[in-house]
């Protein structure tokens, strides 16, 4: 059944449909390939995982097509025994992109030679924020991203995203230190210098300016990344999504059953009302799909937890 | 104690101090002061229309000052018997504007020549937002505010801003009526145009893009005016000002012993999560208050109800 959906999956993105054995091949070896294949894999990971810690609840699976090209699929279990919100939304979209709205995709904000005023483009990711119930399992966040855009005169430009943080309601020194050590070993089997810029990229990145606050504990953060090579940043993507199960599951079932108060969970409910702030005000993924028109916004909006104080 | 109070605010937000009755009586004419006295007034006036409907909650007062010049004084009652959030604040602040912050006050963006690249200014305004807790009373909206600019030849500009408006998270149409009648007769004793010149305003302005949505059933918004002459538009200001207690209180007595469902009380919840969505991603006070450095947050984002979906 599995390898049906994924034959399904793919049929749906993959555009214009492959003829031949040998161009469905090559089509395989293609970066953009194997990244849809890592984001449906990593979505597929994930949900089970959460899955499995909350036997009783179920996701609601929703895709979603777009006129102009692609889709998505987003899998959202609501209101469970162990999580409050877990989404998990894969999408593959292709179009056209004004100059403008391709400047803003990146966030080095380098301008691109457009033909007719349009850029073709391409982009896929997987997002997910996790709000557990229970005040003492962190909230976690992860997204891991692939653009590319062709310009007039034929060049493609790509670029790689993403990173995963945890923010805790009550911190707890001995999940924070797994948690980074976790992502940190993803890092090293790259470049040692990735996880201590990443690091510090997340910190400046989850910032609620108008409190002076982080939103969490961080963890790694990193846009437009376009070197060394294709090849070497997907293998470091891949990397990094295939940490966020070992880097945060061991954490939800250390404290999923650990007893709280009324006052922890009304706390609890206080930091979500910070995490809004932070998403609704100042995070750029958001920002960018409210401003996109004809974007999903259920999906855009699933990061924000089910209730806030 | 009140004529005490008032004296004590008087003197707090009344910088430089007045000498010579004389001079004192000068100052009470001038618009600036009556301004802050209707300000004053109206914070009053609607605390203790709600301080009567919900007599077993009390209102915590704080007040503020501005390093720079002026403050304010926020009344706050939390989860009270009718009230589930109840805030009125005012503020009356000066001090040297950047002509950059100066451009992004006014609405119509009109630049403004600065000696120094500094414009002294002066900013007065009281703001409020009413969540009840029964589903069936309607979350209410206000604010009326007055600015002063300065220039580098002396030239001095000024401005209005203000509105009222209702979100209900069940329509009740007798209800819609009196609210709107009531403030188009407000409106029409100054002239018969600016009640449908507002309202439209008003519609256009509480608009959640990415929904597709209204934020509520509107009433009367507007800014930057100007014109026909100061003291026209402040007695237009003040007819708006006094038409906040008799619009708004008689839709809560109706209603704020109605019984209700926990279906509608969820409903009440998700409509919540919508005017956070509004508040935070579109309002250009907030952003122009989280945007200022040494703004105080509680007040910016006291228009958030206590709990959302």
């Amino acid at each position: 059944r599995e390898d049906e959906e994924e034959k399904e999956l793919r049929q749906r993105f993959m555009a214009p449909p492959v003829s031949g054995l040998r161009e469905l091949r090559r089509r395989r070896r293609e970066l953009r390939s194997r990244m849809e294949l890592l984001i449906m894999e990593t979505q597929a990971e994930v949900c089970r995982a959460l899955a499995a810690l909350d036997p009783g609840a179920s996701f609601a699976v929703d895709s979603w097509e777009r006129k102009e090209g692609g889709g998505g699929i987003s899998c959202v279990l609501q209101d469970g025994e162990v999580f409050e919100k877990a989404g998990v939304n894969v999408s593959v979209v292709s179009g056209l992109l004004s100059e403008e709205a391709a400047r803003q995709m990146r966030s080095r904000g380098k301008s691109l030679k457009a033909k007719d005023g349009k850029l073709p483009f391409c982009a896929m990711g997987v997002s997910s924020v996790i709000h557990p119930k229970n005040p003492h399992v962190p909230t976690m966040h992860f997204n891991y991203r692939y653009f590319e855009i062709e310009e007039a005169d034929g060049t493609k430009q790509w670029w790689f995203g993403g990173g995963t943080d945890l923010t805790p309601t009550y911190l707890n020194e001995e999940d924070a230190i797994h948690f980074h050590k976790t992502l940190k070993e993803a890092c090293d089997k790259h470049d040692l210098k990735l996880y201590p810029k990443y690091k510090k990229w997340c910190d400046d990145y989850f910032y609620i300016k108008h409190r002076g606050e982080r939103r969490g504990i961080g963890g790694i953060f990193f846009d437009d990344v376009d070197s060394p090579s294709k090849e070497e940043v997907f293998q470091f993507v891949k990397s990094c999504a295939k940490a966020v199960v070992p880097c945060y599951i061991p954490i939800v079932k250390k404290h999923c059953h650990d007893s709280f108060t009324p006052e922890e969970k009304l706390w609890q409910q206080l930091r979500r009302g910070r995490y809004v702030e932070f998403n609704l005000v100042y995070d750029r993924g958001t920002k960018f799909g409210l401003l996109t028109p004809g974007s999903r916004i259920e999906s855009i909006l699933m990061s924000l937890p089910l209730t806030a104080r």
